[in-house]
């Protein structure tokens, strides 16, 4: 059986291209819809913005419902802080280097933000606990287990002596994150990676009460997974490109056909070559991520037979069926990426619409702030 | 044969990681050996400044003895022709629509600025004309044909018809240009690419002559067939990566080991996983280009047996052989990217070195104009 395409938004006309478009009443429908099943489920939504790294649809997703925000890296916690947002989470295991430790600090003793991130050791722990040295603020940590992914985390049984540890150092510990990052490898994995979760944050929280520590947070978190890990003992979930819907989380059943509020606008720039165009987004407009349960590097939703084959910096070739009536030149189309995070990170800002009207240029506030 | 492997620039200490770092050292004798090398042969230099975007280096490539640049988009043209760079060449079918026709009539129009466009069709010369209407400036274009490579160009036999065609609509025809990218596709296979970017400029020059115009230019290029191909009929040739090195570059051949002027600084920050190391460089700080025979996401030199297996987008997984020893949790690590050209547009700044000191922070000036 074929997997689910997307369904591309519509464009404005006019475009400058390759532009990224964003459909805000898209956005707006995804928000609460995750934000409603969420709620459903006695769990709360802590949505990563790494996503979109844009403060207004942060706001978005704050005013649907969401407990707070999740974060990758410190810039993007001192873009939304800046901004306002009063709740942030950084779900990364945060090493505080020299040149990192002051920036944690800072946003550790910033007034009226709620601040906790990561860690997944001992060692981790003791150089957080150095950049807080003499600080009357108190950072708050939540602990990092592996959930059978295989990336980061700490074996969820220890988590209790890495608390110790932890609350030995001088840190709070408010309780263990897990991310079942494998729901992504393909569209059978979801189940599993959402039990996967709930397993390990039920053993980390076994862990951390053996060791006296009653978790106040147990996340786990990503966007296959979400409806189906929001169960105790899960306390919060950190869905991210829910709110934008990608190629990939259509083809995973993660998001509708129609929750893809994002499309690159490209324009077709050549027909020389025999059953293909070129599309003047390449790999700087796109990337190259590229999932192995679906062809190339984006679909053309309105070309159903087209294949974005290759792509090089600035052209993107399209391959499609003989049988069918590809685009003209000059023709601008739109393009549903592969995946929406790396993608948005490309531009500095977009073009904001509702069903093809625009509503101004937006920008991708913590665009490039990846440390 | 193991493929040869990329050395790292020396990193200076007390970095922010993930980031960028160019050695300026290695930049200007890059700059220097392939400028000597095509003067030799009696071709002009036009290096792609899509590599790495900045006016300083592209500065570093004209006093070294560049004829001109090369861009892949108006945006870049206009950074550069704001630098005060004179001679600039947009290598691709450049489609005239209504947001981009003034911006190329304002190039072509701008006084002490020597400026081309690509073009591959009579739609597009046709378009071309249209945005120069009423002009008193007259657009230089050159002619797009493909060398086997089968992305964008005419056939080449077919350049007079195209270039008739471009006259009749009133554009200055000065030459014809291609791009033998499979020469990209393995390390063997540079030499028939570009025996190919010869033959198809051979047969271009030809049909141009039977159409009654004398080729001015008749422009090859990619770094790896950039010598190969320097020699007549050919007039240029238009190198990119050679100038930064990359570890594609010196799996090819196209680089010397000690050619590769970029690291991508990046900080250990996980030993959770067994037989594992995780830094904080991702996919939105190396891309996801992975070309087929170099294995994973970039190298980190210093440690020879380790891969970067997986990336996410702030987590480079690294498996290394357990025989060896890893670096520490919060050591910095120098990571050889694969691809430097969409890499380099990840970021708005570098940290400018000479073997490990810095220069200072220099501006990715033309980030993000990927249209």
């Amino acid at each position: 059986m074929p997997l689910p395409q997307p369904i591309a938004p519509a464009l404005p006309g006019g475009l400058d291209t390759p532009a990224l478009v964003i459909d805000i009443d898209i956005v707006e429908r995804n928000a609460q819809r995750l934000a409603n099943q969420i709620a459903a489920c006695g769990v709360a939504l802590r949505p990563h913005v790494k996503t979109h790294k844009s403060i207004a649809l942060a706001r978005i997703q704050i005013e649907s419902g969401a407990s707070g925000i999740t974060v990758g890296t410190i810039g993007e916690a001192e873009v939304m802080a800046d901004a306002g947002i009063s709740d942030i989470f950084v779900a990364y295991p945060v090493w505080a280097s020299a040149a990192k430790a002051p920036r944690i600090r800072a946003l550790a003793e910033r007034p009226g933000l709620r601040f906790a991130v990561g860690l997944d050791s001992v060692d981790a722990a003791a150089q957080l606990a150095r950049a807080m040295a003499g600080s009357s603020a108190r950072l708050r940590v939540v602990l990092e287990v592996d959930s059978n992914y295989g990336r980061t985390g700490t074996n969820a049984a220890m988590a209790g002596d890495l608390a110790r540890a932890a609350q030995q150092a001088g840190l709070e510990v408010a309780g263990a994150f897990t991310h079942g990052g494998h729901g992504y490898a393909d569209p059978a994995a979801r189940d599993a990676a959402a039990a996967d979760e709930i397993e390990a944050l039920t053993v980390a929280a076994a862990s951390l009460r053996t060791a006296g520590i009653e978790p106040q947070v147990l996340s786990a978190g990503s966007s296959p997974t979400a409806t189906f890990s929001a169960r105790p003992p899960v306390t919060e979930v950190r869905a991210g490109t829910y709110l934008i819907g990608d190629r990939q989380q259509v083809a995973l059943g993660a998001s509708p056909p129609d929750g893809v509020a994002i499309a690159i606008a490209a324009t077709v720039v050549s027909e020389a070559v025999e059953h293909q165009f070129v599309i003047d987004a390449g790999a700087k407009s796109l990337t190259k991520d590229a999932p192995t349960y679906i062809a190339g590097f984006g679909s053309i939703p309105e070309f159903p037979g087209a294949v974005i084959e290759r792509v090089s910096d600035y052209h993107g070739q399209v391959r499609y069926d003989p049988a069918t009536v590809p685009p003209k030149l000059g023709q601008v189309v739109a393009v549903a990426p592969n995946h929406a995070c790396p993608v948005i990170d490309l531009y500095d800002s977009f073009v904001a619409t509702r069903s093809g009207t625009v509503l101004g240029r937006w920008q991708v506030d913590a665009r490039g702030r990846s440390g």
